[in-house]
This record gives structure tokens, C-alpha cells and sequence, in this order.
């Protein structure tokens, strides 16, 4: 089991340098004071030249080495905390593989498409509680949802009882979503996710009853092999009388548009209905405008690092992560039913715990 | 049939004083100019002592005549045409009656709660091809909703495929709402038929496939019992990929908050996203804020005076009605889908012609 | 003097047939109901051709009368009111003939650019208190305006004491503007005047301190010639440490924008900070934008139709006018103070008692 | 001279540690990758105990020297740079003993309060070009700013010609601001400098022609001995037909609101003219509310940590400031300008280079 580090940093390492790998990469280095970034992996040959390049002549040249090898890596003597930022297929072996070697784990949401694999590694958490192990979820960490959540649990709004929630990319035209669409889960495992857990965030702790999902392709024809669509809207009734709804769409024309709505018995509240890139309005002969991100990374900077600066200081304080890794198995049931919803046609049902009522095999299970 | 008026005014009578009657009074009176309001009608006390009253010292004493029975205002020599401003339940029958006497007709939506009756009407209206009979969607006269509309045709957002609507209204605390709840149908026949209606707007000529819709109360336990939601959501799958989601409500803490959100292939137009009753902020202690209409009057008072307007003019100039009077068919089959699907917690279907496929008879008719 | 007309309509005439002038007619056809439009003048062939023709077919064929001579129109029998629509040099002797036949008068603003010939009608006016007398400030009229002016009183904002304002006209490429603007007294006297007034109509009773005014010429060559600018600042300091700060242009790409903040000890009122020409928008490739109003006509159209209610209803009633005549007075001071400091660069002053303390004559006067 | 920090840092010291230094030291520390904090002075007992207590723990703990002595500090060796952040009046001694040194120099604005003391830090830096010498407007580092500045320079707005700018605080009622006040130079010269920074950032190469500002005290009447206002609004005449003016006020309920708009002759470009201090809504009964940044710091914490980022890469890369020192001197004549005007009433007026052409010395230099 890791001890504190030497003046509060924790040694950790990332696994995969993607696009978001990277990303975390810089976020550790420049953004999280007590991360001590020491050592990167990956198995793609063009990110790990990336890796030697980006750190030879960086500032930290001497401290950080490069892996090629995910168990190698692991090895490092000092290390302390993993980011698992590969892809999602193997995130619940590396997972469980640094778990098993005394490792805090920080692992990029889903933990897994399984659920059964997802639920393994849960069950292995639970049972190695010394350990800091987590799904992130950046929008839990975003400034303007916690404030939102800050103000529902103050009760400005009353009770909660339905969500609107949305996640709608700009199109791609550069073929890579379709690429990542293939091993992704689809539209409501993937992408809704986020909005689900949002539900789940909002409404507390509550247990759903019925979903329902429809979509369509609108600009991605290649997704109907996959049993995909790229725009969707899915339904959730919760037992207690609370409800959810949720669009995502991977299409849309002028940005990243992540809006969620939360009404209460005594007024709603809501994030970024009407997104913007910053606060700069351009009036001119077609009216006046503003711009939006263009993608989550823009929206969500500041919150994946709060998210890492929380996780390295649940391990150094040795404080309950700030969320539990469990919630991740209840967004991904929902999502899987609402992805099944989809496919088949017909609703999907749970008993008042949660557990679904149809028999019928998922077919990607 | 009736001639044109003298000088291009339309002798119009108003069937029905209750709120709405009275304020459809005051816009032909006001906003109309080709409109000649000659008489009014009610079998109410209070209302008809409310026209005696604001008629006899009004500006137009000698040539408004108060009836207090339907049949005899119809024998009125010199009228033209009638406003159906009554309750739901004897739309049909008053519109059936106007017609066989040869009178145009302007009813208020819905044309009946029963898909058979309203389907006999607009038989009818077909076989009295000479007369002018509208059902009115307010919202398709408002000058926001048009302008969008025009951006959709223009092509300005490429091909719409996905309308996100709702009418959520501001929590009635008098008990005016759950004593009109009784015969209104229930929600998504009553409220949602607007959203419904909007999306067939937005979408164009677009068959229902199939539809689900979940709701709860959480002001209003009364409506158990009348099988009814004070809060609903609701989806339509449509046949060619296309598709649109409600949210109704009755129980708004901020007012009445009806937006909509057409997505296209190229982009997105909406309207009301953020409503607000003037052009003013006010900046203070908590922030800054603005109001918000408390009701759809203030909100679409235009728009009724419009559409007003356009019906006088559709007889008068002897043009099509601006909404044909089918399309609120088409809005109630879905309507009557979707509350039989939040009462049963099972999707309905329809074939490609738009027949619904359950055999199920839906209890109210 | 007039009597009350029967069934309470007020037999008005309307002088000048111009832009205005034309919309002032239907706004008394149609919006007006306790207003009897009897008869309309011009000396303008094509205008009075307009009316002959628009009057000719009309709804109200029989009543409408169309003279050449504005004093021939004033003989008219049972004429009660007179709207001066003309240019502004005819303001002041057209209201004065119209007094002196024993006529309401509803006058544009303002009254006259020369200041006594100003300050003489409202001496005549005052000695014919039997007389309603009122100059437009359709502002005033407006319900945003009012709303603000409302929460102001109220005390939403404590005690206001900065105001600024600014009038910002679509740039026009008609050549129209120019044209007008040769006999419009400049800037501050005919654009900024709304802003004064609006001044007056937050601050309360506010005396004049000093002024001092700069400007530029960016579109309109031409304006040099006479004087004038198309883009104008403005400040006006008043005695009891209160003060407001005006931009008014007539070169804006975007649309008619015209704002006002009020700020106060314990808080601050805008009206109209983002203008909008409808509750949609549209999100597309270059972000999400809405549009703007193309002119005052389309932002205070509703305002007008009030003014004239108003203005019938004082006579009608015999209440006094909702805009006291003096104020135009005390704006068209300031403004003529403005115009003064903008040409000579230099700030002019005034007593506690508002009078100017500058002995330099204006050029104009 | 410096050399190159190893590993790319550049050894840098804070000097004060007042609410701002603080602040700084952990920019230093958290977000600038570059940064190599290693000294922090005060010549306060409190913020060194602060300091002592600050550092002592965390994780730089035997890096960061504290003293009791500016001079002491600048003989640290290694020492590169410093950040110069005590109170005005010692901003521009300060620098000078620094450079003296060898030191680069980044000096919250304004590098002094007199302008001859200013003129000769910048002579000084002129003489010194191997050094690297700023002074701080964060607003230039801003991002929505720079959106705004590059947008006008493509050419979005056409040719700019008008600025307005707002620097408004949130009422102090802790009494830090009077206290503050009695060594800032007054409202324009504190305050209002960003903003007449601005109009120089927007507007170019711009040399001021006459200038005017009036003001009141509404909130603090301790500022009447200082010979200052808590409320002023200021307009600049620049030489070639551009203006400016700005409104200052230290009294705003609802909280930091810092706005600007850029009119060109083909558009505008406006920068949070609706402030807000996150992506929050919130509707209930008195309708739809976004809070408000408390203070510049949440508004401008992103530009200071980007400041500090660009001018250790202008030292380790040897590349110009990003920001020339004149600049800061340009903003302070015309602000000494203004609270001239402020306080005598009359305008002031300057030559086509830029020459003031009052003889009146005034008072405070």
C-alpha cells in the first residue's frame, strides 16, 4: 500500500496517450500541484514517440520514463496511483491488474461495456477499500453543475423530479468517431452515459422502473452495421415518481452543446442552456452572435483537472473518493437499457431494486 | 353561403363567454378590422350578465346581441360565421350545427377529445368545401414560430429531423386547473397537442411508428383519479427517421416557459429557449433576473389576434384556411397514443399509413 | 370645445401622410378603438394620392375625408383632435393653429428645434387648459419602459442616479436619412432627445448642471455641411450629483438598438441590453445567433398604439395627458446644450435653476 | 544578466504579499509551468507569517525564501525576476532597483501614480533591453478579450471607432475600499485605466484630443476629502474622429460587471455585457436568475495565470513583452486627464502628439 509521498505529491502514471492521455498527461504536469507525474505507457508506437519527444526536452525530462508495456509500467518502483486512459475494452483488466498490485486507480469512465466485468471490478475495489479506485465522470466536477447540485440540495428548487439532460457533439467530418464508434457500446452506453449519471446526481438516490429509446442516423451510415445510431432519444422513469430524458446527437452544426435542466416541485435549474465558447457577442448584418466550444475538451478542461487535483488528494488525505465507484455500475444498466430499448423496439422494465425483469440476452454480452 | 360584407367586414359571433371567450371578444372587437362582432352567446349566468354589461355602454351597444342559446344566435340575420369558444365536449356538436346552417367556423383545438367525432367533422367540412371551418393552433400564428418555421423552409438548417418541444405552465393555485382537468382529456391530449402539432409543423408530412410516455404528479392529487399527470414526457418515433420528445407541466414555479428546438442536418433553430415577459433585467443582491410571462395569453395574445385575422381574411378573400382543418386529427391520434401509453406503460405502434396496430380500445371512447 | 363623442370615439384628424404619418392612420384604424378617423391631410401629391386610393376601397370608405390644406381640414365639422405628422418645422405653428381652433393635439416630438417658438406653444397650451396637448415620446409608452419606470418607483433599485442611453439607428443606404437629416436640428436635438427624456423619466425631477458632447462622421460624408455626425457621446452631469450618458449613431450594422440602464444605490434596470427581433434562434456553423429589429417602428410599434389610446382616452375621460407637454421643453434644452457642445467643443453650464450660463447665442436659434 | 533556467524555469520573487501577492504565489506555483518561485517579501509581520506558515508545509518547502527586506530578497542568487506587487506608490522604485539589479520586472500596473516617475521607469527599461520589463493589464490576457481584439483585427467589425467600457465593482461594506482609496490616485486613474487601456487596445495607434468626466459619491462619503468619487463617467475625443468613454463605479449590488463594446463601421464586437459568474440558471417564483462574479478575481484569474505564463516565456525565450511598458504611460496620461477634468469641471485638451495643453500643474504630481 502506497504511503503519503515525500511533500504531498503522489507518484502516478498514465496509461494510454490518446488524445485524452495526453491531455492528462499535461493536466498532472501543469494543473494538479500534488500529482508527481512519473511514468507514461502506451502501445502505439506513434504516442510513444510523442511521449520521448514531448518529455525530453520538457521540464521534467529526468523524472518522467516511458513504457511500452502496461505490467512494465506498474513495476516502477514509487508508483503509487495509475490513470487509466486507454480504451474502453481493456480498462477493467488494467484496472483490476493495478488494484492487484496496490495501486490507486483512476480510470476513465465506463469502467467496462460488460457489465459482469464491470461488476468484477467493483467487487474487487470493495474488497481492497485501502485503495482510492475511480470512474470519472468530469461532469460531477464542473463548476457550474456543482453549483447547480449545491443549489437543489439547499432546496432552492424543492424536490427534483426531472431531468432533461443532453449531449450533442458537433459533427465530425474526420472519419474518427466513426473509427471509435466500433468498440464504443454505441449512443446510450457511450455517450448518454454522462447524462444518465447526471439524472442519478440530480435526483438522488433512486432506482429505475421503465426506459424507452428511438433514434436515427442522420449523417453516419456506416453505424447501422454497427447496431448504432448517431442521434437518439431515451426516456427513464424512476419508481418514485421521478423522471429522466435525454438527447444525445453527434451531429450537430455549431458545437458541443451540453445543456441539462432540473425541475423541482418549487422552481428548475439549469446548465449551459445556451452554450457559448466565452463572452464575446459579435453583432453584425445577420444579427448578433456568440460562439460555442467545439468540443467537451473546451467545456470540460477545468474539470477533469479539478478531478484529478480530488483524486490525488483522496489518496494523500486519505479521504473517501469524491465518486463512488458503484454509481458507475448503475449509470451503465440504465444505458445498456436504453441501448437495448433501441434496438428492439420495446421498453425494458425493472423491479422496484433495480433488477431487470425481461430474460433476453443482450446480444453484446 | 355567405356573401362578402360590406365594406370587407365579417359578421362573427362568439359561441361560449368563459375566460377565453371573453378575451376573443375584446380582440375582434379591437384587433380585427374586417371583423363585425354582432353577437355572443352563453349558457352561463355570470357570463351572459358579463356581456350585458360590457356591451351596453361599450362603443358597439346597438349591434352586439347577447343570446343565452346557441341554436337561436345562429338564426341571427346577416351572420357569417361563429367562434367556437366553448368547452371541449360540445366543440363538435356547435361546430356540426354552424356548418349544416351554412356558417363558417373558427373552433377552438381540440375539434372533440373523441377521434370518431372529430373525424366526422372534418367528413363535413369536407362535403361543405364552400365554407371555412379552422381549428385553431394558436402557436402556428405566433410571429416567432413562423419566423422559424420560414428559416426551416428557407433550408437554413439543413433537413429537420428532430423537434424537442414543451409547454410547461405555471402551478395554478386557485384549483381553476383541476376542476377544468376533469374534462380536458388529460395531458397529452390537452396540453401536449400543441407540442404535437409543432413537431408535425416542423417535420412536415411525417407518419407516426410509434410512441411512449411516462408521467407523474407532484402538486395535484386530484388527477389520480381522473387517470391524468400534472408532469409528462413523451417521445414519437416517426416513420423516415425522424423523431420528437414533449415535456408538459402544469406545476412551473417561474411561469409559462414554452419552448421549442428544431434540429436539422445543418443546424438548429428554436424558440423561447430563455422566456422572459419584456426587454428588462434587473441586477441585484442575487444576481440578475428577468420575469417570465405567467401565462400562455401573454404569451400568444398576438398570435390569437392573428389568427383571427387570417381566418376573417381566408372567408372574406375566399382563400384556404391557414391550417387545414385535418392536421388536428393527425395531433390527437398521437395525443390519445401517448396518454393511453402513459396510462398502460406500453409503446403504441402504428403501420406506415399512420393506423395504430394495438387492438386495444382506449377506454374514453 | 369638443364634446365627448358618442359611443365614446373621438373624431381625430391626422396632418402629413409621410412613413409616419401613414402607420398613424392604421394605428388609429385598427388599434385604436375609441378612436373615429375622419380625415387626413398632406401636401404631398403622392401621399395624397396614397390616401385616396387606401381610403378609396377601405373599410372605411364613407368617412374618411383627404384634404390638401392642412387649415381647410381643421374647419372639418365635429372634428375634435389632430395628430401633427408632419415635418418638424410645421410642429409649432400647426399645433398652435390647431389650438387656436379649439383642437386637441397629439404632436410628434418634438415640438419645434427653436426653443422659443417651443416654449410659446406650451405658454398657448397652458392657456387653454380645456385643451389636451401632448408631444410624443413614444418611449415612454413603451411596456419595458414601463415596466423599469415601475420597479425604479418602487424602490427595486434604491435611488437611481446614472442613466445611460443609447439610440442606435440601422445604418441606411437609401440616402433617406441624409435627406431628413438636413432639417432635423442635428444629433442631440432629433436622435439623442429619447435618451434625455428617458433621463428625466428615471431620474425624477432633475435640473441640469453641464454638458459636454463629442462626435464623428463615419458613413456620412455629407453631414459635415450641416454641421452634424452620425455617431455621437454625450453626457449630461445634474445638480444633485445624478448623471446619464448617452450614444446615439446612425450607422449600426446590426439593427435598431436601442438600450437603457438605470443604476441606483442598491441595484441597477436595463431594458433591451441584447435586442432581439423575436424569441428565436438559430444555431449553425458560425455559432448561435438571433436577430435585430431593423427599425423603431418594429421595436416600439406597440408603444405608438398605447400613445394614442392614451391620448383619446385623456380627452374622452377629460384626465390629464400621460406626458405633461413641459417636459419636451427641458429635453430639448439639454439637447440643444449637447448639439452647442459638440460644435464648439467646449461644455456648457447651467444655474441651479437650469438656465444656461452661456451668453453665446446658438447659430440656429 | 539571467541566463536560462535549467529545464526551462525561470527563478522568479514576489514582492508583497497582500491580497494580490497571495494570489500571485499561487499562480506561480499551480499554473505557471515555467515558474520557478523561490523568494516572497512583505514588510508586513502578518503576511509574513502567512508566508512563513504558507510555505513552511506544502510542498515547496525548502525551496521558497521569505523576507523582511525587498533589498535583502533581490540579492537571492539565481534570482531572475520579480514580480512586483506592493502597493502603488512603491511600484516604480521598485522596478527601478530591479532593474538596477539585472532583474526582469512584471509590475502591477500602474508602474506609478506621477507620471515623471513613471516616464522614468520607462526611460530606465529603454536603456536596459536585455531586460524584460511589464506592467500588468490583465484584461489584455483575457481570453474573451483576445477573442474580441482578434476579430476586430480580421477585420469582423470593419474599422473600429467607438469604445465603451465599464469597470463596475461590487459595494465594499468592509471599509477595505475607502482605505485602499487614499492612495490609488482616484477613480480614473485606478479604475478607469483598464478601460482607457482598452480603448487603446481596440482602437489603435490612438492619440487622445480632449477629454471630460464628471462624477458622484452615492455610497462612501469619505472620498469627498480625498478629492475622489465612488461613481464617475469619462469621455475620450481621440485626434482621428475615434472616441471613447467608460463609466466606473465602485458600487454595484450584484457584482463585478466589466464590460466592453467595440463599434465599427461594419459591426460590433461586445465583451460580457451580461456578466455571469457561471453556466447557471435558476428559475422560481421571481423568474429566471444567473448570480454574478463577486470581484475581478473570478472574472480575470484565468488572464493573470496566463500573464504570468507569457512573460517568463518572453524571458526564457528572449521575446518581446507581450505587452510594451509605454502603453501603461499612454493609459495614465489620459487618465490624470480625466480626474482633472473630474475635479476642475472643465475639459482638457491635447495637441496632435499627444501634448496636454493646460498649463495648470496639477496638484498631486
Amino acid at each position: 500500500m502506497p504511503s503519503k509521498a515525500p511533500y504531498g505529491k503522489l507518484n502516478i502514471a498514465i496509461a494510454g496517450l490518446g488524445r485524452m492521455g495526453k491531455r492528462h498527461a499535461k493536466t498532472l504536469l501543469y494543473r494538479v500541484p500534488h500529482a508527481n507525474l512519473v511514468a507514461v505507457c502506451s502501445t502505439d508506437e506513434r504516442e510513444l514517440q510523442w511521449a520521448r519527444e514531448f518529455f525530453k526536452n520538457g521540464d521534467k525530462k529526468a523524472e518522467i520514463q516511458v513504457f511500452d508495456s502496461y505490467s512494465n509500467m506498474l513495476e516502477l518502483p514509487g508508483l503509487q496511483a495509475v490513470w487509466v486512459s486507454t480504451s474502453t475494452n481493456v480498462h477493467a483488466p488494467q484496472t483490476t491488474e493495478a488494484i492487484n498490485k496496490g495501486l490507486h486507480v483512476l480510470c476513465e469512465k465506463p469502467l467496462s461495456q460488460n457489465l459482469d466485468e464491470a461488476r468484477a471490478v467493483v467487487d474487487l475495489a470493495k474488497r481492497n477499500p485501502q485503495l482510492k479506485v475511480m470512474a470519472g465522470y468530469s461532469r460531477r466536477f464542473d463548476a457550474s453543475y456543482r453549483d447547480a447540485k449545491e443549489k437543489v440540495e439547499r432546496g432552492v428548487i424543492g424536490r427534483p423530479f426531472v431531468v432533461r439532460s443532453q449531449t450533442c457533439d458537433l459533427l465530425d467530418e474526420t472519419g474518427f468517431f466513426v473509427r471509435y464508434a466500433a468498440k464504443n457500446g454505441g449512443m446510450f452506453v457511450d455517450c448518454c452515459i454522462h447524462d444518465i449519471d447526471l439524472s442519478l446526481f440530480f435526483l438522488g438516490n433512486v432506482v429505475p422502473k421503465a426506459v424507452w429509446a428511438i433514434g436515427t442516423i442522420s449523417h453516419h451510415p456506416e453505424l447501422a452495421a454497427l447496431n448504432d445510431v448517431d442521434n437518439g432519444v431515451g426516456m427513464v422513469e424512476y419508481w418514485d415518481g421521478k423522471m429522466a430524458y435525454f438527447y444525445c446527437s453527434r451531429t450537430q452544426a455549431h458545437g458541443h452543446d451540453v445543456a441539462t435542466e432540473v425541475t423541482g416541485t418549487n422552481g428548475k435549474v439549469s446548465v449551459n442552456v445556451h452554450p457559448h465558447s466565452n463572452n464575446v457577442l459579435v453583432a453584425g448584418k445577420s444579427g448578433i452572435s456568440n460562439e460555442v466550444q467545439p468540443e467537451y475538451w473546451e467545456r470540460f478542461e477545468d474539470a477533469f483537472a479539478t478531478e484529478a487535483n480530488e483524486f490525488c488528494e483522496s489518496v494523500l488525505e486519505d479521504k473517501p473518493v469524491p465518486l463512488p465507484l458503484e454509481l458507475g455500475l448503475k449509470s451503465l444498466e440504465i444505458g445498456w437499457a436504453l441501448q437495448d430499448a433501441l434496438l428492439s423496439g420495446k421498453t425494458v422494465h425493472f423491479d422496484q431494486e433495480g433488477k431487470r425483469l425481461d430474460d433476453r440476452e443482450r446480444s453484446k454480452l
